[in-house]
């Protein structure tokens, strides 16, 4: 993750290993018809929070499972666990002092937990992070970023590529603007910046604000034809 | 940043070039008599506003310098360079899909642009990130880590490397916990969990809170001997 040209061929090399597992994955997936969402962060933006929303209001409309990334724990999954559906924990702590993202093998270890065949969508929920999940395919049908507005206004053109990578951008934490300094418009041109046109919902996972339409853009992705 | 054998050999390889490159840093600072602060946080958790309040507080009593950490964009170093001290910005881009953090060899490079002699403290604030800038020495004398009351309580148990690597945690937007369902309690017993007895200080960045206490932590730690 370097600039020589030496640690250049071995990244590409790993990015190489990684597409051909992502493959292999979104095979299985075909497979199952089910389809799959990286769902991605800063810590803290309020992924889990969304999962919970959606869980609830899910249940009985579409089958939904989750596979959670983290560091350490399995804190979030236990969220999770009330809402009784198929959900696994990937730690990526056997790693290089912990691994910062999901990567394609990753998910992969998961899935063996995961009765694909009864999941109409996979929520795949990465690690807590704005730069390095995006650079790892894992074989989703889409990327949905979630983004909480304490974060500043100015981070899409900091940290372009998860922004720009991203089918949807879950725009969180509205509750909290009046307290905020933040210039939704100003965020909302920077994103249009590094990614014209993006669909983008405003959300509160607090106060439930916006998670209809969150919920209806996940049914539409799904789709009749699974 | 994989799991076989082979991509651990490489990536103890490329430890070993940072610690090499760390410890030339260190050299440098020890010869310009230049304590140096490795600040690290989240995407948006009021580093570069914290900086902000630094700057001009201790105008006249400090000179202070800092080197500016970013995938793309001026816009932290642009923020700061109203306060006229030494200030260099370092993006990453240009390596594989932008560095999500500072290297002891990104700092080096930097370090080119300023005059270190002329510098009490200087402070790196690294790139936004909870994971990765924590596995990088870069030849500080401290760790100092910002955390957003935000992020939630249970971050220090998810991402420990990082909080267990600080010399102090500064909590930050306390402004905002009437707001939030923070606990504020229950997240500093985690941080004593992964870092027990961790310095900690409660700030914020926007009502200008705890920056007194930070600024005579300092100065404190900058000591009367250099």
């Amino acid at each position: 993750v370097h600039r020589t040209a030496v640690k250049k061929v071995v990244l590409e090399g790993v990015l190489d290993a990684n597409d051909a597992l992502a493959q292999a994955n979104r095979e299985k997936f075909d497979e199952a018809g089910t389809y799959v969402i990286n769902l991605m962060s800063s810590p803290g933006a309020g992924k889990t929070s969304l999962l919970e929303h959606t869980l609830e209001r899910m249940r009985g409309r579409l089958r939904l499972g989750v596979l959670e990334g983290d560091v350490q724990t399995t804190l979030d999954a236990d969220r999770l666990a009330r809402f009784h559906v198929p959900l696994v924990q990937v730690n990526t702590d056997p790693g290089f002092g912990g691994e910062c993202h999901l990567d394609a093998n990753m998910v992969r270890s998961g899935l063996s937990e995961l009765p694909l065949h009864e999941m109409d969508i996979l929520v795949i929920e990465n690690v807590g992070n704005l730069v390095c999940p995006a650079e790892f395919r894992v074989g989703e049908d889409a990327r949905v970023m979630v983004y909480s507005v304490t974060e500043g206004e100015e981070k899409p053109l900091k940290y372009p590529l998860m922004f720009r990578s991203a089918d949807l951008v879950v725009v969180n934490k509205v509750d909290l603007l009046e307290h905020l300094d933040f210039d939704l418009e100003q965020f909302l041109g920077h994103l249009d910046t590094v990614n014209p046109g993006v669909e983008r919902i405003l959300t509160s996972a607090r106060t439930g604000q916006g998670v209809d339409e969150w919920c209806s853009w996940l049914e539409r992705r799904r789709g009749p034809s699974h």
